[in-house]
């Protein structure tokens, strides 16, 4: 197997640190028994300066072996496709993953990150309000019904998904106990602990470089 | 090959004709030539009708034999699967698909859909239209340098991009000459224009059976 380098900044502020979105990769690599190890690309000047291997100046982004990938969501489906850990090998329980990944992104983090950025540019009533309830409440309907989005077990998806929901504003946002259930689930497994320590140190670090 | 069923609504009012998500996959299955079949589920009560079949009571969602997927992303990437028309076969070409295709749900529409919506609740120069410019101005720079987004050739990956920079508003944002070229060069294909004519036409279909 070829080796695999999760991408990230070399420092973040204080804010972001546990929740930058290398973590997703860290975690995945951390829950299939993947080695890895992490490079950075500076985070000043990022809108600019990484613009050939990440279009949107964003991170994280992969590399396995000669194969790079941007992306998170494509990063965790290219990685679940090489460990069963993160999704099974059958069919209909790899379009399950597909699938809850997606709506992850595309049902879930498409008004949740929106309604945060108007949130903390100080519009916390914003006109996303309704239709983040919505989305979140459909999702609760979900989560109160089974411990897993796809194939009755722990997946990649479930990963993505408590990664979308535990942003802190979201998890304060109404009463929704089976999500709260399901993230507080998700982010007690070690595999997440040590991926968001040792972002957080590695940040650590930085400030202390910084410093000297 | 087991049949294909394309589920949409059975009817939907003027302004999103042309417009709705099923056309992702009528358009993907004309590329690929894959043969299917649309069936319908009722817009009235969309909330809650068919949250079984669609969490977030959404369309499309594909029937594949007996498997079923929602979420539009999640369908297109599973028909790629199905045609090397939609994506090539070699892993460093499907990578890239992948990331093209998350990226256009994920780092796109995540800002449009949103900005969109705030416009049409009357706040058209909302605070998502900084972060909207930029992500579509780092687009425009990836357009002005090649015709593809991925594998040096026509992918599921451009179809999608394209129906999310094909949004009225959305085509007239700013000044993006690559874009826009782009965007007519996709939509003057026959695949496309054969799958929204037919959308057209069977909500013009449900509007004669209404007036019955």
């Amino acid at each position: 197997m070829s080796e695999l380098t999760i991408w990230t900044y070399d420092w973040v502020p204080a804010g972001p640190r546990g929740f930058v979105r290398d973590l997703r990769l860290r975690w995945a690599c951390e829950e299939a028994g993947l080695p890895y190890v992490v490079r950075t690309v500076p985070f000043e000047g990022r809108e600019t300066n990484h613009l050939a291997r990440q279009p949107f100046g964003q991170v994280p982004f992969l590399t396995d072996g000669d194969l790079e990938l941007f992306e998170s969501g494509a990063c965790l489906l290219h990685l679940a496709a090489r460990s069963e850990t993160l999704a099974p090998a059958d069919p209909k329980g790899r379009a399950q993953v597909m699938q809850w990944t997606l709506a992850a992104l595309n049902s879930l983090e498409m008004v949740t990150v929106p309604w945060w950025f108007l949130k903390i540019c100080g519009d916390a009533d914003n006109q996303l309000t309704g239709w983040m309830a919505q989305r979140l409440g459909q999702l609760e309907a979900v989560l109160c019904e089974r411990d897993w989005l796809a194939a009755g077990r722990f997946t990649v998806a479930d990963l993505l998904m408590a990664d979308v929901l535990r942003v802190r504003d979201v998890r304060a946002f109404g009463q929704r106990p089976a999500s709260e259930a399901y993230v507080a689930r998700l982010t007690a497994r070690p595999a997440f602990r040590k991926a968001q320590a040792d972002q957080i140190a590695q940040f650590e670090a930085a400030d202390a470089a910084r410093a000297k």
